[in-house]
C-alpha cells in the first residue's frame, strides 16, 4: 500500500509519519460497534487520524431529528446502538461518495444485499490505494460457487479487500464483554496487522491469517449448521448429539471451503471465525432458535411461516444458505461428501422430517485417514 | 495380532475364520453402556465370540442379592444402568482373573485410580498377544509429564493399547441418541478398525486415529477448560465470551498435547474426542456445574467446600488436573504460552478472582502465523 497523500502525512521529529485516514461504511448495531472499536484506537495510534467517518443511511427519527445530527451531537447511534458512546472522533456523514472521498481504509459493514449497490456507487469515487475490509457475514453461495463479498469489494473497485469474522454478537463486544475476532488476509501481512491494530482492545482480540476465503466461508457455513443444531434442541436429544451435530457441521465447513479454494487452511478453523463463532451461533442466535421451533412443531410449520412469526418479516440466513449450498452439492454431485448439508436442507424443505438429522449416516465405519 | 488359539476357530467352508473373545474390565455407568454396543456387534459379526464377559466389582444389592446374579438374570445393571438391557450374551463375573483368562480383547473402564491395582492383578494372568482399549478418562498429569493410562496398560501388561474417548454421556448414549466416538491407536490399523466394527452403531459412529496420545489428552485437558467455561457462566458474560474461551481453550489442548508428543496430530482435534467432547463438557457436566457456583459465589466459597456440598464427596477432576497441569507449565517455564490453563488454578487456588478468565491476555495482537 503506498502511503497516503502529503496532506496526510506529519513530520514526527525527522520521521514522516503516515496518517492514515478511516471510513466506515455503514451504522447498524454491528457497524457502530466497530467505530467504536476503532474510534478508540485511532486516537492512541499514531499511524491514525483521529477522526473516524461513518456514513449512515439517513433517517428521520420519530423525534424528528436527523439520525446523523443525533449521532453527533450525542455521540451515539440511539436507533441501532443506544446507551453506548461511540466516541468523539466518529462522525456520522449522510453523503456516501463524501463519506469515502479521502479516506485510506474502508470499512464495509452493511447488510450483505446492499453491497452490489454500494460498490457500484462507489466505482471512481474512492482514493485508487486505498485498503477495505469486509465485516459482512453472509454472502451468497451460487451454483456456481461462492460468491464472496470481499471478492465483488475487491472486483468492483480494484481493491484489495480483508475480512473480519469471528463469535462477534454486536451488543455484547459494546459492553466490553469479552470477545475474539479473525482477520483474513490475502498478501500484505502489514495491512492485516494494521487492521489488527485498528480493531485490537483488551476485551476484544484480534487475530490475523492468511486465509481471506477460509475466514469468510466460516461466516456464512456456520449458519446451516446452526439449523442443523436447532433441530437438535427441537427434539431434546441431549448436549452430546448437538455437540456431534456441530462438529460434522465444522468438518463440512472446512471440507467444503476446501474444496472451493485449495489455499484455506485447516488452522483457520481453530480460530474465532471458525470453531468459536460456530459455537455461539449454535448456543445462541436465531438461526438456531426458528429451527428448534420448526423441529418442535415436527415440522408441520414451514420455516416461512415461523420466520414471519418470530422474526417480524426478516429471513433466516441458514435457510437460504442450505438452499444454495444444496444447489453447489447436486451440481458436482457432493451429496455423499456432504450429509449433514444436505440433510438440512433436505429437511427444510420438508422432505425429510427433523429426525433425519440424526440418521444421514448410512456409511460403514471408515478409518479417518482412509476418508480424508 | 496373532490369531487367536486353535479352539477360538471355526471352519466356514474353506476359511478359516478367527473368531475373538471380549472381556469388558468394569461395570460402571460408562462399562454398561459399552458392554451393550459391543454385546449388539459380537451377535452381528462373524469374527467375534457372541458372548462378552464382564468383570462386575461385586457387590450385595439392598435386596441381599449379589449384583452378578441380577446382570446375570434380567440382562441389566441394575445398580448403574437401569432399565437398559444389555444383552442376553453379556455375562458377569465376579472373578478378575477368571473374566480376562480366555480373552484376546480386553476394554478397560474402571475409574482411574482402580488402574494401577487391576493391571498388578493381571500380570501374568492374560493371553500374551491380548489387545486392549482404555476406555478411562482422567489420567494424572504429573511434574515428568502426563501419565497416559493407556501407557500404564502397555507396560504394566505389556500388550498393546487403543484409546476409545469422544463426547460420551453414558445415559444419553444407553437410550441411543446420536453420538461419536475417536478410537486413538498406535501402529496396527486393522485392530483399529475392530475396535471401530466392535463400538460402532447407528447411533454410535466410531472413527478411528493415528494419535494414541492426542485422544486420550483430549478426554483429560476438556476438564480445565469446562472450569474455565463454569466461571464464565457464572460471571453471566454471555455465549460470545464463553465461545472465545472454550477456543482458546481446545488451542491450548492442542498446543500442550503436541509439546507434549510430537507425534499429536492437529486434526485430532476436530474429531468427537476434540471439538465434541470439549463442547459436551463445557455445556453440561459438573466441572462447568461446580465452577459456575464458584464464580457466582465471587470466589469466597472454596472448591472443597462447594464439592462437598455439590458432589456428595467426589472431587473434581478439572481442579487437580489444572493443578497438576500447573505444575507442569512450572517446572518448564511454560506459563506464558498457556495463559487460560495457568489462569484457571489460579482462579481455583484464590489467587485470581474468576473475573481474571477473561483477563489474562496482555499479549500484544500477534498474527497468526508469527506466534505459530
Amino acid at each position: 500500500m503506498a502511503p497516503p497523500a502529503m496532506e496526510n502525512q506529519i513530520t514526527n521529529g525527522d520521521e514522516i509519519t503516515t496518517k492514515y485516514k478511516l471510513t466506515i461504511v455503514g451504522s447498524g448495531n454491528w457497524g457502530s460497534v466497530a467505530s467504536k472499536l476503532i474510534a478508540s484506537n485511532t486516537l492512541k495510534l499514531n499511524s491514525f487520524h483521529d477522526e473516524v467517518r461513518m456514513w449512515v443511511f439517513e433517517e428521520t427519527l420519530p423525534t424528528g431529528e436527523k439520525l446523523t445530527d443525533v449521532i453527533n451531537n450525542t455521540n451515539e447511534n440511539v436507533k441501532y446502538l443506544p446507551g453506548i458512546k461511540l466516541g468523539k472522533n466518529v462522525v456520522a456523514d449522510p453523503d456516501l461518495e463524501h463519506a469515502v472521498k479521502d479516506a485510506d481504509m474502508l470499512v464495509f459493514v452493511t447488510p450483505h444485499q446492499f453491497m452490489e449497490g454500494i460498490c457500484k456507487r462507489l466505482v471512481g469515487k474512492i482514493k485508487g490505494d486505498v485498503q477495505a475490509i469486509s465485516l459482512i457475514k453472509g454472502m451468497e453461495v451460487k451454483a456456481e460457487g461462492p460468491c464472496m463479498i470481499s471478492t465483488l469489494i475487491s472486483k468492483q473497485l480494484g481493491i484489495n479487500c480483508c475480512v473480519l469474522m469471528g463469535a462477534n454478537i454486536a451488543n455484547e463486544i459494546a459492553v466490553e464483554k469479552f470477545s475474539e475476532a479473525t482477520v483474513g488476509y490475502r498478501e500484505d501481512k502489514d495491512v492485516a496487522q494494521r487492521w489488527v491494530q485498528l480493531f485490537n482492545a483488551p476485551y476484544f482480540q484480534v487475530s490475523a491469517v492468511q486465509d481471506v476465503e477460509g475466514v469468510e466461508l466460516c461466516g456464512t457455513l456456520k449458519n446451516v449448521v446452526a439449523i442443523a443444531a436447532g433441530f437438535v434442541d427441537g427434539m431434546d436429544m441431549g448436549n452430546n448429539t448437538k455437540a456431534a451435530i456441530m462438529r460434522i457441521g465444522l468438518v463440512e465447513m472446512k471440507a467444503f471451503s476446501k474444496l472451493m479454494f485449495s489455499s484455506v487452511k485447516d488452522t483457520t478453523f481453530f480460530e474465532s471465525c471458525g470453531v468459536a463463532d460456530l459455537i455461539t451461533t449454535c448456543l445462541g442466535g436465531r438461526n438456531r432458535r426458528v429451527a428448534e421451533a420448526f423441529a418442535r412443531n415436527g415440522g408441520k410449520r414451514s420455516f416461512d411461516e415461523l420466520e414471519a412469526e418470530m422474526l417480524q418479516g426478516q429471513k433466516l440466513q441458514g435457510v437460504s444458505t442450505a438452499n444454495e449450498l444444496y444447489e453447489v452439492l447436486s451440481q458436482r454431485g457432493w451429496h455423499e461428501l456432504f450429509p449433514l448439508f444436505t440433510t438440512v436442507h433436505e429437511i427444510c424443505i420438508g422432505r425429510l422430517p427433523p429426525s433425519a438429522i440424526v440418521e444421514y449416516s448410512e456409511h460403514p465405519p471408515t478409518l479417518v485417514e482412509d476418508s480424508a
